[in-house]
C-alpha cells in the first residue's frame, strides 16, 4: 500500500452519498446499497450454470447506471428458470416503488442454496424493511454486510481514502461475503463497491477487471466455482474528482481500488469455511505472469498442502508437488521454498533445489514453529524469469467438511 | 465386461511364470515382482517434480525389457537429487546380485514422504528378504500388494483370463496401491501388471496408454497429482499367444486390459483416504470426448459434491455447478441429473432442465434414500452430442483431513 492510501472506517458508507441497510429473518438476509445516479460496472461468474440475478444484472448493467443494489442471502435463485428471472423483476419492482428509483437502475444479486424457488413471501417484506432503514452511516454498512452472510463467521467491509498526485481526494468503500465455493475466477462471492470519484461506466469496468484479477481471482477456498458470483462497483461522482482521462485510469485510484479489493478478498480467504489458518503464497521468478498465477493458485488449492497446514506440518514436498503439477515452467533442481509468519520468523526449506529442512536441522524446527501460527506465508522462487503473483487461501479442516456435509439440511 | 473375460484369483501371480513377494519393517514396505524376460512398457506421472525412481525407470524401460520390479513404500525418494538416483542404482545392484537378473532388466518405484533420503540401511535388507521369498502363488501376490500399502486400508490385486476370438486364452494380473494425491492424470498410484501374452514392448505401451486413460486417469481422490506415479506392464509371452499384429492390438486383449485397469482404479477410488463412500459419475451426451471427461472429473473432484455425499445430502445444485465450471459445453436448460444406487433405485433430480426434486417430492425423498448407500452413481446427460465418459472417486470426510494433517509426523 502506498503512502497516498489511508484506511478509514465506514465500509461502503464511508463514501459520500452512499446509503445502506440490512435485515434478516431466520436464514434469509437482505442487504440494500443505494448510490444514486452512479455510473457502474460489474464482474460475473464464468460458470456456465448461472443464477437468475446474474443473467438479469448482466443485462441491466449494460446501461451503465446503477442507483440501488438489492441482495438476498439464503437462496441462490439459481436453476430456477423463467420463474427465477420473474422473481428478480418482482424484487426490483417492489424496490422501485418504495424508493422512486427507476427499475432500470436497480440490480439484484443472490447467494445461498441452488435449485429452490425464491421464498418471495419472505423476501419482499425484507426488501421493504431494509429500504425503510436506508441510512448513510457506518452502522448501516455493517448491517448490510451482516445480512449478506451465509456460512461467513464475520461480516466484511473496508474503505480507503486515496490522495491523487494533484492532491485531490477520493473515497472507495466496499462490503463483501465469502466463503465456500471460492475458486479460481470467482467463488460464491458477492462484492459491492462504491466510490465518490468521477468516472465513466466503461472506465469503471476496466479498473474493476484489473482489481478483480489481482484480488478475488487470486483466492481459493475449495476450488469450486459458484453460479452466483458478482462484483459491482458504483461511482456516484460526489467528490467531483475525475480519476480517468481518455480511457486511462489514474494510477493512484487503480492502486487504491486494487488495495480495497485485495483487502476484502483476504478477509474472505481468512474466513474460508471451517478455516483456522490464513495462507498467503507468493511465487517469484516465474517465466510468465500466467505461470506465476498458476503456481501460486495450485499451492493454495492443494488439499494436501491445506491439510498439512491445518495439522501444523511443514510438509514442503506437497508444496513442491503442487508447483510441479500446476503447469508452470519449473526445474526442481532450481526451486527455492520458504515459510514465514507475520512476526518476522522465516525458514528456508529448499534453497535453489538443495534441501535444508532435514530431520534435526534448525530449518525444520523453525518451520514447525512457524506452522503453529495463524497466518502462514509460503514463498516460492522458480528462477525461470521475472514474473510474480500472490494467491490467498485457508487450511482444510474438519469443520469445512462438517459445514458442507450439512449445508442444505 | 464382455463374455470373453473371466475374473480369476491370484492377482499378479495368476499369470504363468510370474513370482512375487513382499516384506515390511515398521512404516517401510518392499515388494518384488519377477516376470523373467518380459517385454515391458510404463506410464509415468506428468508432474514436473518427479521422484528419482521415475527418472531412472523411464530411462531403463526404453530398452523394452523388464524382468524384475522392486518397489518400496514409506519413502518417495523424491526431491533427493543425485543421491536419490544413486539409491535406485544401489537397490538395483543388490537385486541383480541376489537374483542373477541383469541390472538393466530391473526397475524401481517408490511411494511415501517427499524430500527425505532413502533409509538404505532398512531398504537393502528388505530387498534381500523379499527376493528370498519370491514365489509363484496367490499368497505371494497378496504379500506384494500388501507391502505397497501406505495409507491404503486394504491391498489391491486383480486378474482375468481372456478368451480371444480364435479361442486362445491369455491371462492378465495386477497389483496396485492408492490412495491420496490421486488426481487427473495419475495420482500417487503405483500399478504393476503382468500378462503371459506375446506382445512387443512398443505394443504394450500403446495398449497400456489406452487402458490408463480409461482407468487410472479417470479417478480423483483429492485433485493433487503425485511426483511418483508409475504403471508398468510386463509381458512374458509364456502363453505363446500373440495379441498384436502389425501394431494393431487384439480387441479382446485390449478390453481385458482396460477391465483389469478399471477394476484396480475403482479399488483405489473406493479406498481413497478417509473415504466412506464410492462415487461413480457417468456423463452422456457431451459434444466431445474431452468434454465428457472434463465434466465427469469435475463432478468427482468437487469438494462440495464430495462433502455433500459424505453428509448424505442430495445437493444436486453442486453437481450442476461443477459441470458448469468444468469447461464442457452445456446448457442449463437442457441438462438431466439423476442419482442411483446398486440396488436398482434411481431418482431423476433434474430432467432436461426441469427440476423434479423439490421439497416434498418423491424424487427428493428417493434421492435422500440413495444417498445413504455406500455406492452412489451420478448420471448427467448434457444433450450436446454423442460422447460419454465415466469417472470414479470418493467422498470428502473428516478422516481425509485427519490422515493428511498428520501424515509426516
Amino acid at each position: 500500500m502506498s503512502n497516498s492510501i489511508k484506511i478509514i472506517d465506514g465500509g461502503i458508507c464511508a463514501v459520500d452519498g452512499v446509503k445502506a441497510a440490512g435485515s434478516r429473518v431466520g436464514k434469509y438476509g437482505l442487504a440494500v446499497v443505494e448510490a444514486k445516479g452512479s455510473n457502474a460496472a460489474g464482474v460475473f461468474t464464468s460458470n456456465k450454470v448461472v443464477a437468475a440475478p446474474v443473467i438479469h444484472t448482466k443485462e441491466m448493467i449494460k446501461g451503465g447506471k446503477v442507483s440501488l443494489v438489492v441482495v438476498n442471502s439464503g437462496n441462490a435463485n439459481c436453476f430456477t428458470g423463467e420463474d427465477g428471472i420473474a422473481d428478480c423483476v418482482k424484487t426490483i419492482e417492489e424496490a422501485s416503488k418504495l424508493t422512486g428509483i427507476p427499475a432500470n437502475e436497480i440490480v439484484t444479486a443472490s447467494t445461498g442454496v441452488i435449485g429452490r424457488r425464491m421464498p418471495m413471501d419472505t423476501i419482499l417484506p425484507l426488501v421493504e424493511e431494509s429500504i425503510s432503514k436506508l441510512e448513510h452511516s457506518p452502522e448501516s454498512s455493517t448491517d448490510a454486510a451482516k445480512s449478506l452472510m451465509t456460512t461467513d463467521t464475520y461480516h466484511k467491509e473496508f474503505a480507503v481514502e486515496v490522495t491523487l498526485k494533484n492532491g485531490e481526494i477520493v473515497t472507495i468503500g466496499g462490503i463483501t461475503k465469502g466463503v465456500g465455493m471460492i475458486a479460481p475466477n470467482m467463488g460464491t462471492m458477492l462484492c459491492f463497491l462504491a466510490t465518490d470519484a468521477v468516472i465513466s461506466a466503461e472506465d469503471i469496468k476496466k479498473a474493476l477487471k484489473i482489481a478483480t484479477n489481482k484480488s478475488f481471482n487470486m483466492i481459493v477456498v475449495d476450488g469450486d466455482q459458484s453460479t452466483n458470483d458478482m462484483g459491482i462497483c458504483m461511482a456516484n461522482g460526489k467528490s467531483g474528482v475525475e480519476v480517468a482521462k481518455d480511457g486511462i485510469i489514474d494510477e493512484d485510484f487503480q492502486e487504491a481500488l486494487n488495495f480495497v479489493c485485495i483487502s476484502l478478498a483476504k478477509m474472505m480467504a481468512r474466513d474460508g469455511e471451517g478455516a483456522t489458518k490464513f495462507i498467503e503464497c507468493k511465487v517469484n521468478g516465474a517465466k510468465t505472469e500466467e505461470d506465476a498465477i498458476k503456481a501460486s493458485k495450485s499451492v493454495i488449492s492443494s488439499s494436501l498442502v491445506k491439510s498439512a497446514i491445518f495439522g501444523g506440518d511443514p510438509n514442503w514436498g506437497r508444496i513442491a508437488a503442487a508447483v510441479g503439477y500446476s503447469g508452470a515452467e519449473m526445474d526442481q533442481t532450481m526451486i527455492t521454498i520458504s515459510l514465514s509468519d507475520d512476526n518476522g520468523n522465516e525458514s528456508i526449506l529448499v534453497n535453489k533445489g538443495e534441501i535444508l529442512a532435514f530431520d534435526g536441522t534448525e530449518s525444520l524446527s523453525k518451520a514447525e514453529e512457524i506452522m503453529q501460527e495463524k497466518h502462514i506465508n509460503i514463498f516460492v522462487d522458480l528462477y525461470q524469469g521475472e514474473s510474480t503473483a500472490t494467491a490467498w487461501g485457508c487450511d482444510l479442516t474438519y469443520d469445512y467438511v462438517k459445514i458442507n456435509a450439512e449445508y442444505t439440511t
